[in-house]
């Protein structure tokens, strides 16, 4: 039977948040076996922007990677936020390694096709997630720490999405580990009501998904998240959780996805 | 006998400058056998925090590293010059891989104490580089890339000169290594008039350098680089030389020193 691997995916927030990342970093620790975790950074990115005085460019709610926004994004998830992650990880005992799509080759993309006469800019769709590599770490007794950041092997970094980069690198490594994928938040999961913290749907079936969301229920901005989780559930990760940040330790909180 | 190594440092304005990155990268490609690449940035840190409205603190002529500042060395060293270099040598068929002292435990420093009431805030000496995980990565066909950035194992990132890096990893590989230090700049190797391109020293030794030392004839800047460098050879690094960056490739250009 193949070795248990947790991917788990953090937000920007937890990051900026002395208190939350306390939180956070003492969860992960708690957390068994093998892991790998993916974090964002859009936050700390857009403030750092705004400091150098760089508005995000956005098409419909998406941000455009130009050339100053790909330096900026480069800075703040390659070295500020995930060293930060790494060195706060090392003095907890865990011997993290942060890592770009660069790094060893992990991360292969391909800019973004102009579609629709939109160009995302510097955006990465990725093609490859390299599997030896990370296994690799994993049985030196390594944990990545992943920035969401690519290359197109010609010598230009790109921008990811962080929600992608965990939901691949989950995809890929289900080939050869049992793959827990938990994509957490600040709320607690699936909430039919934002307001109501017992509203929390523990079980969801993608049947019940689609009804929700043919219902108007799912809140805009859990779609693509929902959709897409979904998608990795198809893809022979063994199972999908949405959590709190806090609660990736204790695998009966959360939202579990079921196919 | 144990296997060649070139430890190679770069300043910041060869990645600052895309002709010179050019010039750098294939001279850089064309060296044979195993290589780990130490790069500074302070010019490119500079302006970013010049950009930021952040003035450098400087004490005696040294850059004193409170907290704003150590974030922007995270970023630009760790992140933005990093990942340039790493992206830029992956487009060259070479599997390189950036790190600080914190990925992997790389390179663990202790603050430098306060000395004559002077305190260079978060600055980091070296205790230990991890010999173990840097052997690990060149025996995969990686090639290091080290930005100038340690970890003291309490969570805390630490400002450590790339100088150092270079000189501190050149001795602790020696042990398992053949170890050929090159410390590059923008000038062909020590000179004696900085003016006359036909002043190259192409051997020095000791002796001689303590005598032009004492005859005022070493300009100041190249004091310390000089006094660390024959310090590194008597630490059992088998030969250092100081040449121009894209005179890598080429062992009988530049300046080599002798004990």
């Amino acid at each position: 039977m193949s070795q248990k691997l947790h991917v788990i995916k953090i937000g920007g927030s937890v990051i900026e948040n002395h208190q939350l990342l306390h939180h956070f970093v003492e969860a992960f620790v708690k957390v068994k076996g093998l892991k790998i975790l993916v974090h964002g950074g859009g936050n700390v990115a857009t403030a750092m922007g705004e400091k150098l005085g760089i508005t995000p460019k956005m098409i419909e709610g998406r941000r455009i990677t130009d050339e100053e926004t790909l330096d900026i994004v480069t800075m703040v998830y390659g070295g500020l936020v995930n060293k930060k992650l790494v060195a706060t990880l090392q003095s907890r005992g865990i011997n993290s390694i942060g890592l770009t799509g660069a790094d060893g080759n992990l991360m292969l993309a391909r800019k973004r096709p102009v579609r629709a006469g939109i160009d995302y800019g510097l955006v990465g769709d990725i093609r490859e997630v390299n599997v030896t590599f990370l296994s690799e770490l994993l049985a030196q007794g390594k944990t990545p720490i992943l920035a969401p950041l690519t290359h197109d092997g010609h010598g230009q970094m790109l921008n990811t999405n962080a929600d992608t980069i965990a939901s691949e690198t989950a995809i890929a490594m289900s080939k050869s580990f049992e793959v827990d994928l938990s994509i957490t938040f600040e709320k607690q999961g699936v909430m039919m009501d934002l307001e109501n913290p017992d509203s929390l749907i523990s079980t969801l079936t993608y049947a019940e998904y689609e009804r929700l969301k043919s219902e108007f229920r799912v809140h805009s901005g859990m779609i693509p998240k929902l959709d897409n989780a979904f998608k990795v559930l198809e893809s022979g990760v063994k199972s999908v959780r949405i959590c709190r940040f806090d609660q990736i330790g204790e695998p009966d909180h959360g939202t579990i996805l079921q196919a």
